[in-house]
């Protein structure tokens, strides 16, 4: 466990009512904690590998203190973590059943992380022993000064020799703060050396049309952004709350594409792109094939799927084994 | 909220147990209300509507205040409900699962609406302000006294000029009290504005074979019965657990179909035959087309599906958006 | 309620997550009992038919006395039940979701069953009234004195003159304790009536290729074997979450092969094979037609997938009518 | 497991919402079975002694089937049950919490037990093997014709030398079939052997003041009726929700009181003394001592107040443990 | 029901471990709604009274939506709701046992009621209808413009000639927002016609030593305010998880003491003040004499201490009992 | 955090029916996990100390997993945890009620630990950093490998200079290996520094006689033990389902008692005498009064009682509040 992941954005406390309900159906909530940055941690950790969190949450709050212990569960270094003052951010998500799409309510404004600025953290201190860190494009959505912090974090990592990863992630909702998304994005793959993304997402950031084919568009990124060494872009179509669901990778040396899963019973689909990022570092730092990478990419955002709550709770010996069966039906006794 | 509509049937506590398992298989059970009837009220208030409910309860009864209670929720106007000696009438559901059909077990004899006879309510001060009366072939099936008071409602609303429509949803294990179905429901028809039925208990009331297709069964309605304004027609398939859903509409001046839904995963399908019906009222009140009319009760139909319990809980938003939308994979955040 | 079925076997305590959760997601586990030979049991009690369980539980142990209250409940004989030294044996199940396999994890070494040796039943009172006695090769595998001892159990049932059933059902997992799997079963095989196993497990302990179709296994089976009179090979396909289940059965008059169900959303498929016999055994006793026996059989194993826990809840109306129906997507109201 | 006892009496499903929630407060009901003479056949048979039990349950009822196999489960005989047209008996509880008082709502009218009548049960048949026989004085209250049912049992079993035990039990709600409680329960006491009671019901039964004390009460039974071999009057206190629990006994031969229960945290008690009944019959039959008689139904009944739902769960180990145990604050392990 | 009670104040949601758990240690809450205010509305509406409640909920969300339909089902008016900008009030409880105090943990800051300001309730619309106006010290503990609205909605009620009752309820960790606690408040209570507090605010707000008794205290309050015309002072003690509950009246003719209850199974004390409020509302308007008055306001408070959630779900009739009932233990069948 | 704890000892899984209820009477569990050198680890942690937590578990086992999970969950460090051969222990408990006492049943038999022998564990790497060593009398009673085991770690652990305690923790169901608890346990005593016990446990040890009190026992141990610097003794009694919880502590200068805590409502006493070792370790190495070490044990295992689960989960400032505070009626807000 040398190749140290490092991974910095918003907790989240996620109220979920039960089963297929709306919201106060019945008088309960199931509550989990997320957050993509914190998904991709707990991943990787599950894996196997050392991961750290850094956030910052609220001080004297004991639900921000379960959070940290539920991050500390997986294994997750939580020794880096911020307290400060500000709310821990907050949503109500809704299961999608059928035609009926899932809902989320965000209740997040007024966070910890939403009023935390440049010179917070030290970045120095914090990215000790760091191999590798990543951030999404939700972090910057959040305020002025976390956009601020989530630049200051990446060109430090990188001024460092840390690998920087960047999921382009874009949430519609949040971007409220005054600068466009488009700016800022943009100005976050300038200090990116592996980009995700997905195809959408992708597009109307570089403010591209739907022309062109995924290959194209892959290298677009590459040319367009020099400091980029490879770019994944995951692939979901979805039909009557089934979900097709794959990914492709070029690393400039080569264009690759993997298996398409077929979802027809998704449990949790929240989380399912981190574990597809948690996955590529993963590949990336382990495997020799970048085929092999972008496979076990696949295989663990599948995986995720299948898992409620926003936390990928797999290893790795079962996402490869995910990889090699085709048959799933068997009961593994 | 000026277009008000009333509702008029018998209310039921529903108990199911939990998940997939058969009855008592552990000591729980979770309790809905419901009735045909109850769910168009409170699936046209929900849509932002304006509607009364009307049935009579058991007095002195805990239970039968919760209904109310629960009525009131939804912002249904519950303050023309009677009380009455009798039962609640109660049922037992066993969720379907894949091949395994549902199972209802009705314990709905002797009930207050049972009991109730013509008189007992004042329809006059009842159907004051109501532009819409709605009842089903559910409510004359309990008993001989409730089918007198069935026809006694319909008629009195005509006279006061108020639209009456029939859902005529037969329940071939309720009629057991003497007279036939099929006289009780062509009677019925003839005090009817709008008629709702599935294609089999049509064929079935008006003793037809299944010759011939559906567009010529709404016009032998129409032809058959002057007063019939027009006739909807659900069209429900089914195979391995998965639901076809959709509908057709003929309004004298034209035959409309809708969109079919193919529903893979129905949470809880019973209240979707009468989500339909409060969205075609709610069509039928808002809309100047016709097709949009039945594209709206088709989707608010096919979103019950995926809600649990028998109320329709959706936005008249949600409807509309439903209406629209194909890809319904993706979370709303 | 004349022809009584007695079946031998472990008894399991077996603990699952709340739905789809991974292990100890929530700190909540769903208790249920089953084991093999236990399900036939039940099923075959609930079928109405006069059952009895004989197995060697812990003395002095409330959750083992809760085991032999659970199988009274179905009306099984539990009256034949040794106690005795040792545990009760034990499993996790985690529920298969989507392309993640389920995941059995076995607590059970050093159970009460496994310490079981020859003598410790009388078979001669335990068989008593029996027409029928079926185990399967889950004993054998358990330890020595239990593979012993249900040799023992099967030549006492046909020195009596009873039927003998055996389930081939192979377990890799529990064979360890010294003789190869291969050389009990055909041990076991030598004294058995009727044979019922999966094409997979019946090729292994044959050791024959996978060449040669379904029937063609099936009469070489009766070629070697002549004590054996009729055999049944249940046939399994999955994909994606998806289950393909049918059967067939040869009783050296002719080769029979049934209707294949597709199950796309199994609750539960443990048991289902046990069903399976249990369905078998009933045609056997009550049909005089093999067809209506495999058809019976297999529509009680596809019933079984929609039911939670080891035991299939099912009266044998339900399974006529599954057997006859094509669209059950209906309420039966 | 010579000595058996036969109870007769209506089986109710109990629906309890959870903790110490009022009605409806959640939609969630936890069901249980019981009735005073099924709860004196259960927990009969918990210590380990021969029950069975007799009722009418509605037939083609699962919820009814649910009520058989839960009595199957402690091993109560349920083959002399009858089955035929009426519903199932039915009442709603609230816990009762501090000064709250817990609340029944009865939905027992029209059940199959109120419907059944002299006649419908073959005595002759039904007491075959029984040593003793136990009704209470709720099953008369339910209907004219059930009173009648109840007399003829009671007559029956002591033409065939079986020992007959009342239970006075007075239900208010329950009497409003014609006849006065007073003198059909006079009558009933007229063909009994041993008489329970609690000493308010008895003192009303009677006719008699708060005047005198307890033994003086028991005397004036034995005076008034020959029959009566024995009386055991219930003593119950209770403050703010606290319980003072004992009872007395007059059997002809001296007079004798028992410990006084201090029960400062009933969880359910319900079912209380119904296991006071259960353990004075054990008493009677295995014991040579009267007082331990006594002692043995007192503990059993403070058991129950221990115990959720009707049914008194406990072994007769556990009573005997709990006669003579003063300090139960340690934990068995 | 023509005396409305209009109640004004912030809502909440209120999320709860389950049972006696930690926060998060299962990852489950039980959500219900409350806030002061909201509570005294509910529980007079549940009294068959008249109640209206206005508040400021966010817009758009669908969480603020249930609380209304919860309000709602109580029969409370919810039509002069505001709806704007802004969060809904969280807040956390464990639920205390034995000497372990129960922990709130507020996430209240930047709500929509916290955000409103004197001018967005029309206050003359708002209390159309009423006769009594209700109020907390909570809500001007907000924020400065939450304070401003709320002395503003006092000195509207009282122009309109509608009595105004303040709770004092101070709640420490609130008053952060700049004045003192100690000058809003007393502006407040020159504004009141009906004083409600318990002793220990009182008197801190009072800036009064803990010297004289609870008399000289009351009398201090109206010799110091002209403008209330009585004061209610609940008393309460508490050792070891027991409560010890009573009150005290003073409406210048004569003070009066209630009855104490001694609570030793609190299942729920949030909300009890605001039953005792209730009770007293009620008293005041339909009981003639002031002793009765008090006595049902202790008796609904004592009530509220055995029912979980913030309301308090009792009837009239219930709390009357409550009042008259000494031994209740019975349970009511 | 520099003043690390080592414990060691077994891990158990713990099943618990929900509620009150029995076992089994719903098919529920609710799973934590525990041991008492467990418990300790995790009180210790949660005071914010560093602890680190030795066991062994059985490998390729996710339950053990989870183990490992829940215990870093709190913070303790578990690096230094042995995988191996072997089962993990479990034991059922029911949970205590009224008269009714809880029961243990155990299946621990064959664990990993039980298992474990000397030289499995490197005690010079494992006790790398410590300060203070635990271990209780449980560990020997297992099986004679482990009871060397024990012996080799407290052994060791003075052998670095680190102070090692024992709770002599007495399970009489335990001792089944042939040597008696009394050799093994005075063999213990002579390689500890602080000895833990509570009074009945340590006379039954010492071979002692009830005469004498608690003091004089206290000198008994220090004059027969010159190894031992001090001995605390838990005080329990318990009547009705109250517990009196208190304690003493002679340090050989000073015999001090404490406050005795009347505990009413105890939810979960198991890990109560856990929580006061890891109180008092907390206290001895933080405080510099004896008396105040004292109390803060006993406050920690008063507040234990309120906690669900094994684990005590309170921090070190919720104990000195409890400490101080003699009105624990309020809720913190």
């Amino acid at each position: 466990m040398t190749k140290k992941l490092v991974t910095f954005g918003e907790t989240l406390l996620r109220l979920t009512p039960p089963g297929y309900e709306r919201f106060l159906q019945s008088p309960h909530f199931t509550a989990v904690f997320g957050g993509a940055e914190a998904n991709v941690a707990v991943a990787f950790s599950a894996f196997g590998m050392d991961a750290a969190y850094v956030t910052v949450l609220p001080d004297n709050n004991p639900i921000a203190d379960a959070a940290v212990g539920e991050l500390r569960r997986f294994g997750v270094d939580t020794g880096r973590i911020v307290r400060g003052r500000g709310r821990l951010g907050t949503y109500y998500l809704e299961t999608a059943a059928n035609h009926r799409p899932g809902r989320v309510v965000y209740d997040r404004e007024y966070s910890a992380m939403a009023l935390a600025k440049p010179g917070d953290i030290s970045w120095d201190t914090t990215l000790d022993g760091a191999a590798w860190f990543h951030i999404t494009g939700i972090t910057p959505a959040i305020s002025a000064s976390a956009a601020d912090l989530a630049i200051e974090a990446m060109s430090s990592a990188r001024t460092k020799g840390v690998i920087v990863s960047l999921d382009l992630n874009y949430c519609r909702n949040l971007w409220n703060w005054g600068k466009s998304s488009q700016g800022v994005l943009n100005e976050m793959m300038r200090v990116t050396d592996i980009l995700i993304a997905n195809e959408e997402h992708l597009r109307m950031i570089l403010g591209l049309s739907q022309r062109g084919d995924v290959q194209e568009l892959t290298n677009y990124v590459l040319n367009g952004f020099d400091n980029i060494q490879g770019t994944a872009v995951s692939l979901r179509g979805s039909l009557n709350g089934h979900h097709y669901w794959s990914a492709c990778l070029n690393d400039r040396k080569q264009f690759l594409t993997g298996r398409q899963f077929d979802i027809t019973h998704a449990i949790d689909r929240i989380g399912a792109g981190d574990a597809f990022v948690a996955g590529l570092i993963y590949g990336w730092m382990n495997f020799a094939e970048r085929q092999k990478t972008l496979d076990f990419a696949i295989a663990a955002s599948c995986i995720k799927h299948s898992i409620p709550g926003d936390f990928c709770r797999a290893t790795a010996e079962e996402v490869l084994a995910m990889m090699d069966s085709r048959d799933t039906g068997r009961i593994h006794r």
